[in-house]
């Protein structure tokens, strides 16, 4: 049996960068399916079509919300360079786009250059202890996907901090190719300082830094700046090995009660 | 006289969503055109292009470095909503694609919803006072484009952060579109803990928050991962009024002497 997020973001090459999916309801928030699943659904494109193994940079502009059901997805290759290449990819639903994408691959295993680090993994709780949860307003099936372990806040009401340990309900290994649907798996933030709701994600752009050596991994997220009903949400991933893997930030609107 | 800016971002559309414009030397770091501006070049099309007034989020990833001269830019409009439009531009130089943007743009003025701030503007010198100055190995052209006061470092030689105000030196009034090059005009913060050199940008994504109130903003850039040659450079750009107008942060490979 093949895990969850493998069967979900299989997509088959039907003609040279024409691809075609499936959107699957268990990683919805409500009615809507996580952001950060719709992006890996793309990414599995992407992978197919590009000739390096590694993200590098993705950047996912969601354009309407998408629905549980099939999804065409093209791929436009725009550069291969010898150490990096760089490609789009349109996810459409019913003849509407509903995401684009704008991604940059390359090879994790082969960068070089000066190390400098001025930052530590976040305080995480215990990796079998159970954590504090989170209640929500409405279903949310794609918290039962994940095994998720939040820290207690770190002042309740005030700072919009997220931080706590994930990995797969299902046992599946960590690889950089999951880390995109990690950067947007963790509730809001923002929920920490507002009313809980349903935070639509405009873009959300990830930086691959690190294949992860460890199947939890150790997160971080933090709005600063609410204003106006837009926000940005920073994450931090890192791995159990105490390397930051990935490193994410969105932009979305406040929480609502819709859908 | 138009100032420089201006002069330097004009682009003409000759047929629906096709542009030319000019890549102009005077914003040169060694022999490559900064990467900000080459930005604002592509935007200038983006503002031509959209029903709506104000860049929301932009993100560029560069294929090959520009070069002074003729530029053509291809915008594609990809969806128009009721509060934000998306587009595409691609900009080709000598028949090669040097940069593609995705792009959000919406209402600045128009936003409504929930505040909450938790960050301070940054500490910068006086507007009057000449501040510290950085040497490069080459000569950076650009850096006649503004006038900028920096901060003397917290930490000389630790901490990859660099703090200070910048206006145009020519008068220029600040603008909203004006701030993506304003989040790559500052010297990298990563000299403050490398070697210095060119730092060739791969990705730059600027979120726009607010309308700049004044002309001098005031900036921090900081990196905090350089890992294996690759760098991440957080920016936050607030006016004099202490309201932050962009966020940034750029993928960026580590100084090299080359150009």
């Amino acid at each position: 049996v093949p895990y969850e997020f493998d069967e979900d973001t299989a997509v088959e090459e039907i003609a040279p960068g024409h691809f075609r999916g499936t959107i699957n309801d268990r990683w919805n928030v409500g009615t809507v399916p996580n952001g950060g699943y719709v992006l890996a659904v793309g990414m599995a494109a992407l992978k197919q079509s590009l000739p390096q193994p590694d993200p590098i940079t993705v950047t996912a502009h969601y354009l309407s919300p998408a629905v549980p059901g099939d999804v065409e997805i093209d791929v436009d290759l725009l550069k291969t360079g010898r150490r990096f290449c760089t490609a789009t990819a349109s996810m459409r639903q019913n003849d509407r786009e509903i995401v684009r994408l704008l991604a940059t691959y390359g090879d994790l295993t082969k960068m070089e250059g000066p190390t400098h680090i001025a930052a530590l993994p976040p305080q995480v709780p215990a990796a079998d202890a159970p954590g504090r949860q989170r209640t929500a307003p409405f279903h949310v099936e794609v918290r039962h996907r994940f095994a998720l372990g939040l820290a207690e806040p770190v002042e309740a009401g005030k700072a919009a901090l997220e931080r706590g340990w994930i990995r797969f309900a299902d046992g599946r290994p960590m690889d950089v190719h999951c880390l995109g649907l990690i950067a947007d798996a963790f509730p809001p933030a923002v929920f920490n300082v507002t009313e809980r709701g349903w935070v639509p994600t405009l873009e959300l752009t990830v930086h691959f830094r690190a294949r992860p050596r460890s199947d939890t991994l150790h997160c971080a997220f933090r709005t600063r700046f609410l204003v106006g009903g837009l926000l940005e949400e920073d994450g931090e991933i890192w791995d159990e090995t105490g390397t930051l893997v990935a490193q994410s930030r969105q932009l979305a609107t406040a929480p609502r009660l819709r859908p």
